[in-house]
């Protein structure tokens, strides 16, 4: 009996030395993507109540449908992601830290009633991580969101959490990711889902390339052969509902949904339907049209009246106040090849030259949208160009020479800059290329010699996703996790950049989002020279057969 | 009555010409990939029973349960991808061509009984299509099976088919895809599905780069420790019961599993469990191991005991009478650090260089494998250094720079070789480059100055995706349809090769890839400059939130 009773003892001993052990090496690891502001560890460790409904998510300030649709999904992926925690609390059974230490919720303290998203949306919050209750206090339900999202990092796959206080805010207010759904279509599914990745990584705009010249999938309600001549088929559509569930799926997760519809240049499918839009090239040989067409036609007032009805329709559709009226690579040559636009250049000695003619263009596009209250998102050429545009126009930058000299003139102009150039991730090598778009740094540039540069109009960063090679087969794992070095650029402080402290948090980060059911992509070499890329928890591929 | 009869009968005869007109849209443009050897048209359309039940898979000469499975598989191939013929049945009810125009089944006439896979296997199929039986007829089974997968290419989604007399064999017997389950490790579900599409491009032969010295997920039951402490985790396994399932579903698909456990470099994971066979590096400043490991120990008679028992194993686990035995990238610095290897080559007076010493180990090595009566595949640098190889023996030459010449030497010194190196498709870039994979022609050397080789040794091609970023994420998108272009190459006349022809084709294959399950990536822009590259059927992502 002695015998058995030391062996008992012993046995307890072991498991609690055990139990030790093994929570720390749960906790000690867990890192949060992008990196916060600041962090204080109190050294304490904490443990989730280990059955969900003994666990709950309460407003104590402003409650919104929002903050509510927030609280079941951060339920989900704290307890559900895969059923892993499932199998983890079966460990908890074991392992469980006395009363003290267990936390039974998360108190959400929204401080304002503004649900509006904007440029100037407070995005900060502040957690503080402790028994019984999380704490987590912001301005707006999206700043809370962002607590969240912090908060379901730090939980290890057990269930355990350190004591930890974070005062974090965005270091940029517009994270954005750019989706071209005209090259390749997407389905609303992967939308979803990148929607959603973009959350775990705080990125807050989608910049929707919705058309360009190879399709034309939006429907528009005022225009119907758009979308009914111009998409690839009939399957290739965004109807109306289609964008609105793209917008409600968005702005839940506090991210605004900026639709760019690109002219004069890029243009064919779908605009082509419109009698007078688009310019008729002419043969310089035979002075004949070709049949082809180029830029939408600037010298019309029936192009005016098309804009005119076209943005009406877009003001009502999307609700953000800015739209991406694109305005890049505008080519000459079918300009230059028509005859009526000879005639009428001619007529307009102001306009001597396309460049010219082009901003006569953009003059009258963007005379159109103040008029209906609309602001908007400019690719550089149209600031390069020197057309007058309003004080809130944000200046996207994407021309990859010389963005540095582009940065200092669009801010010394007063102007918001958006930084695209170095993030073009449809560009792909073989290799790691993660540190590339890391490496970055927005607000290194000198100011022009004429005038001072405010940094502060840097307004933030947009990775893109050209699709020439992109679809819904693809588009998941090419993205993430190489976004979210853009992501964690545009988020975390400037000194936030060594790259050997990251390459441990993105690795994890990745794993985090192949649990809660995004395909990341490995980023770096398998087991060699200590690195370790494999996930404790492996993408899970469903193949479905045509005989099964 | 009278106008109403008019219009009616109006109406059957517009119905009866659309009917002609989209029968012959249905038919007109589809294609074989790989194409095959002749193919002539009879002018002729054909449809399908319009009911599943109607039609049948029988049998004529040898069965099998080989051929009762592929029966299987293509009865849901054609009549069940996605449920689209479901929907294309009823469009059929409208256009039905007349009774001789309807086909309902295939008779396949398997010659011989041979089951077994080898670098022999005769592989041809002849294919006929036309009413009421489609006849195949091949010497084995595997023949058969190329024929029903070139059938079911033909068929048009609304069941139509043109009257077809193909006779078709491939030019190379060996059509090899290399996956790496080392560095990242990749679930059964994606090696299933990759078997599925190697299959539907007619490839014969997985090489499976098991292990490697990242990881050892390769469970063996003689050394057990080798992927209990060589594997990331214990989920990353491939238990016995997993292998057996891999070759099973090969087989079944007339595809070889060959396995390659690479020694002596390559090393380090699960091998540094085993006593006395990874080579201890020493430091040269101390004079002292420091404590890491190089490729396996050449020295000692242990290494050739654990050897011996190993490849009985495998010998055991995979059926394929051929192994691959490794052999590249043999790194010296360690055994040129290790006293002990110094001083068994002072002892060995034939033994003065380290190449030497690497063939030594070789020598050992083949001689165990003759013994078992294992035939083996080697990469390059084996042949290269001189070894004495059995004449069975296959040269797998990867080296990038100079594999022209490399294969005049193989097949000069009467080798079957089989190329790798220009078909690496790990590497990656931006754009189109299934081109630059098509546009290699394998026997484009000139034989040795010193001796003549025979270009019919050349046995074929292989696509290598190492996996240093690639797991279950990314790896079908990545592979396909960039190793069809290999594919085609492996098994089409040598005159097959024109890229605005194969354009067209591969952009079809991809898309009936898509319909069967793989998600094969877009290979070309979007509808710019005439190329269309979107599916009528897009890939349709299924996306599990952690929340719903």
């Amino acid at each position: 009996m002695r015998e058995r009773e030391r062996t008992k003892r012993m046995n307890n001993f072991i498991l609690y030395i055990t139990s030790i052990i093994l929570t720390f090496s749960y906790v000690q690891s867990l890192t949060v993507w992008p990196k916060p502001a600041t962090t204080t560890n109190s050294g304490e460790i904490y443990q989730l109540s280990d059955q969900e409904r003994n666990f709950d998510f309460k407003a104590t300030g402003y409650v919104s449908n929002t903050l509510d649709e927030a609280f079941e999904r951060y339920n989900g992926i704290i307890f559900r992601r895969n059923n892993m925690l499932q199998k983890a609390r079966n460990l908890n059974s074991k392992i469980v830290l006395d009363e003290d230490s267990i936390i039974n919720g998360v108190d959400v303290n929204v401080l304002t009633n503004d649900l509006s998203l904007t440029l100037e949306t407070d995005q900060a919050y502040t957690l503080s991580i402790g028994s019984p209750r999380v704490q987590i206090s912001a301005q707006t339900v999206y700043g809370a969101m962002y607590g969240l999202e912090t908060f379901s990092q730090l939980i290890s796959r057990e269930g355990f959490v350190n004591g930890t206080k974070i005062t974090d805010k965005p270091r940029f207010q517009f994270r954005s990711s750019m989706i071209d759904t005209a090259r390749h279509w997407l389905p609303l599914e992967t939308i979803f889902a990148h929607l959603d990745a973009m959350a775990y990584n705080k990125m807050n705009v989608l910049h929707w390339h919705i058309v360009d010249s190879q399709s034309f999938p939006y429907c528009s309600y005022t225009f119907p052969t758009l979308c009914e001549e111009g998409a690839y088929t009939q399957t290739h559509l965004y109807h109306r509902e289609d964008v609105q569930q793209v917008i409600d799926y968005a702005t839940n997760r506090g991210i605004r949904v900026i639709p760019e519809f690109d002219t004069p240049g890029h243009v064919q499918q779908g605009l082509i339907t419109i009698k007078n839009l688009l310019t008729p090239c002419y043969d310089t040989k035979t002075g004949k049209p070709d049949g082809t067409t180029g830029p939408l036609n600037p010298t019309l007032d029936s192009t005016y009246n098309f804009l005119t009805q076209f943005y009406a329709e877009i003001k009502d559709v999307f609700p953000d106040k800015f739209v991406h009226v694109g305005g890049d690579e505008v080519s000459f040559a079918c300009w230059q090849s028509n005859p009526e636009i000879t005639k009428f250049m001619k007529a307009h000695p102001n306009i001597t030259t396309y460049a010219e003619l082009e901003s006569y263009y953009e003059v009258q596009l963007l005379e159109i949208l103040k008029k209906q209250n609309t602001s908007y998102i400019i690719w550089q050429e149209i600031f390069d160009n020197g057309v007058d545009i309003l004080p809130d126009t944000v200046v996207d930058v994407w021309k990859g020479g010389g963005w540095e000299a582009e940065m200092g003139r669009v801010t010394s102009a007063g102007f918001h800059s958006v930084l695209s150039a170095p993030f073009y991730l449809n560009y792909i090598s073989y290799g790691l290329d993660w540190t590339t778009y890391y490496s970055v740094e927005p607000t290194n540039f000198t100011c022009p010699t004429d005038g001072p540069c405010d940094k502060s109009l840097v307004g933030g960063v947009e990775q893109c996703m050209w699709a020439e090679f992109v679809d819904a087969t693809n588009f998941l794992p090419r993205v993430w996790p190489r976004a979210s070095a853009v992501a964690e650029r545009g988020w975390s402080q400037e000194n936030v950049r060594d790259l050997v402290e990251a390459q441990v948090r993105i690795q994890e980060f990745r794993c985090k989002l192949i649990e809660r059911g995004i395909p990341a992509e490995p980023i770096a070499n398998g087991g060699s020279g200590g690195e370790f890329s494999y996930c404790d928890q492996e993408w899970q591929p469903t193949y479905r057969t045509p005989w099964n």
